[in-house]
């Protein structure tokens, strides 16, 4: 293990989170808000541990798939520790344990938060609240990789390792080119937004939290009733719709740029996620009007609710803790399916599902006929083995961390629901789940060891398992392996 | 696909059955009951249909997988058919539905019951209901094979569809011989379980039943409370005891008798299946000392229950509804798992947890170094990949088809627990499960829907899938691949 490039890297990683805590800081003096001094601390620490780690220049440059996956899970881990330093000091979140799970549903683009009442948070934390949001959608080491020279030849790694999805592509032969356009895209998206929303009526810090918020599908919002509280359909309409883009492989928007446009929308993975969004508003609009709304409120809150969660953003119009159970069923699975691959999006992710089922259907084909010779295929391309297995063990994983998690956070003894549903919000990186944990609950009343548990969930979502399990895996540790 | 070769079949196991039903129709000559006649009717109707189906002997006779499983998903199917007859003919169960229902939940070892109260049934008809589990338990295929001659050349992938688990040896070079062997060490232990229970001072009608229901892990109980009932601890730890030896691989029992014992011992998924067993009492244990019971009485629920849902068994001595949330986690986490492989339990069977769990940490060994080459290994052998692979796509399909079953029965408007647990209870072959469906509820009030949905996971959890997916294929009955 190349120990000097993983504390070279993460003092660089750890600098820049150092630079971008400036907004906040910034902002708490504009608004003249007694958030400053916690900041500046923040800040200072950062840059201290940040110029340590990066004193010593490595000797060789090179990573391997390990140095990756240890880079990534360390980094997001210090920075969710930093990152909660200005909660914890100002006295707004006064666990640390608490600032900490707030930050990490935050980086992770979660939106499970631990506030009892968000409003009574000055605008700087907010700001940072809803910005760790927008900075852990696209992922800050891509971030990195984007600004820094000299990535380059050893850094796809470290990007296999923090973007989501079964495979990893690079758009452009360039890695810092790739970085660089999926941030300007992502970057372009997030203004649109943010215009739109201002537009509409929405105040501007509103509408730029919220659009941080949309961006990296987290869903903090920044009243207690989440998008509910704004009472526009304009708005929701304008934030459902976003949510639904930033879902959305990049990779397809790359190719509009490039005049490809037909190709992407022969997407086969869009128009699973197109078709899966389309029936889930159909059958919960359903389930509503048979019981509870008329057809274009049905059809309004239905619309926007499988956004929020297909998306695994997490915002809320209605407590859909209260609709029907087939309703909640649905939201439920769209917890676990997640929005597309390479999208800000978290849950398993629909080419993952996409896989699985053809795979299945592939494997049942051949129980038929056992000579018969047939690959999965996506985009009419055929899906090598190693990658369909590696998808069919990374459900298996993911339903085994879930269960595991579960019974943990059961040790709180809370109801069923709450305590399942709080599991799966978290490893989906969605933010609200049912019961307790619904839109108008929140997730103040766990003990610790269930805080540490759901934070680990929410790292392990983003990240996609392997460099979270690999941290408490004797093999990554190993000098037989290094 | 060879019709005739199937139709023939199907024809010899109706005849079977119609031979199996003589044994509760003399019951109900001894004990002088009304349901005689509807016994008579239905033998009469599995006679005449049987004798239909073989009139014709098949050109060839050659069987491949295709064939195997189609032989396999209709004979379940009709068996249930036929055999719901007695219980509908008698008025017992006055809805045909529901008697379909309560006799593939028999053959299927399941143990869920629409009866409200079991105790009005007329014992022949209890007898039957429970005897439906002894002969669901180790497969009436094998049966078949195993009393009929001729069958020896293209029998295995009938086997193979029928018994559980992901691989399918036979015990020795004959497969006749080998159903043999299995059936003779069934009857062996069912025998020794009814003289143990009789001899504690159960009624010997009740100690033949219940051994029935223990033997084919299937839980149907004669009294409204299960062995609560009995009210003894004697029965209960016989009872415990015998469902834990039936949801063992019956291959170790063979080993012990060719005198290869130590080899049994070794066996990983035998060490695995009692570590689960001890971790699962010890944590129930603790969560009721902490809340209900005593130290003696919460190792007493513990123990039956547990081994009772982990074996898929299903029978009860306490409502463990109102247990702690963590010991119904554990219980519904046993509910998947369930027994071992080449048992008479379902679920997904604790092999292949054991073969996920390695084939997960094997990759996650791979992603730290990619160069790596290790193969998943049990029993100090290498598993081949097509059955690492077979078995990840096992798991996500059973997921996949529990999460639909959840979405329709979801329609019924119930609870979220008893929804869930429902489908839980019935593709893993338990009987009860939380909520309203829990040990002191019953599956009455679910839609004839949701019956349905239900009957056909209990059968797609007992043949283990493909063999009820495929009725629903295109390719099963396409000519292009016959």
């Amino acid at each position: 293990m190349n120990y000097r490039m993983i504390s070279y890297y993460i003092g660089r990683i750890l600098l820049v989170e150092a630079a971008l805590l400036v907004f906040p800081a910034v902002g708490a003096l504009l608004y003249n808000e007694n958030t400053l001094i916690s900041f500046a601390l923040t800040i200072a620490a950062l840059a201290v541990t940040g110029l340590i780690a990066i004193n010593k220049k490595p000797e060789k440059n090179n990573i391997y798939a390990k140095e990756g996956y240890v880079i990534v899970a360390l980094s997001w881990i210090l920075m969710s520790l930093f990152g909660a330093m200005p909660f914890f000091f100002s006295g707004y979140i006064p666990n640390f344990i608490d600032a900490f799970f707030e930050t990490v549903s935050g980086f992770t683009t979660t939106g499970s938060t631990i506030l009892r009442s968000i409003e009574d948070l000055p605008k700087s934390l907010l700001f940072w609240r809803s910005f760790t949001h927008w900075i852990g959608g696209m992922g800050i080491l891509v971030f990195v990789i984007a600004i820094m020279p000299k990535t380059e030849s050893n850094s796809m790694h470290v990007m296999r390792a923090e973007v989501p999805g079964p495979t990893v592509g690079k758009l452009v032969s360039k890695l810092r080119a790739t970085a660089r356009i999926l941030y300007g895209i992502y970057c372009v998206l997030t203004a649109i937004q943010i215009i739109m929303l201002f537009a509409g009526g929405m105040p501007l810090f509103d509408s730029i939290v919220t659009s941080f918020a949309t961006a990296g599908t987290g869903g903090f919002a920044i009243l207690n009733n989440s998008i509910e509280g704004y009472n526009s359909i304009y708005a929701e309409m304008v934030i459902a719709v976003f949510m639904l883009i930033f879902g959305i492989n990049f990779n397809l928007y790359y190719m509009i740029i490039i005049k490809q446009g037909k190709r992407a929308l022969k997407s086969e993975e869009l128009r699973w996620y197109i078709g899966i969004v389309a029936a889930a508003v159909i059958i919960i609009a359903l389930s509503l009007i048979s019981t509870k709304h008329g057809v274009a409120d049905s059809f309004r809150y239905s619309f926007f609710q499988v956004a929020s969660i297909i998306t695994t953003t997490g915002f809320s119009t209605t407590n859909f803790d209260t609709w029907p159970v087939i309703a909640k069923f649905v939201l439920v699975f769209l917890m676990v399916i997640g929005a597309c691959a390479g999208s800000t999006g978290g849950g398993i992710k629909v080419s993952r599902l996409m896989i699985l089922i053809k795979s299945g259907l592939r494997d049942i084909k051949k129980a038929i006929n056992p000579r018969s010779i047939e690959t999965v295929k996506v985009d009419k391309v055929s899906v090598e083995e190693p990658v369909v297995k590696s998808v069919s063990v990374f459900f298996a994983t993911y339903m085994i961390v879930t269960a595991v998690s579960i019974f943990i956070v059961a040790l709180d003894g809370r109801d069923i629901v709450t305590t399942a549903t709080s599991v799966f919000a978290c490893i989906g990186n969605i933010g609200p789940g049912l019961g307790a944990v619904g839109p108008y609950g929140n997730f103040a009343d766990f003990s610790i060891l269930s805080k540490l548990i759901l934070c680990f969930d929410m790292l392990a979502g983003r990240l996609e398992l392997i460099p979270m399990l690999m941290l408490f895996s004797p093999y990554a540790w190993s000098r037989k392996y290094s």
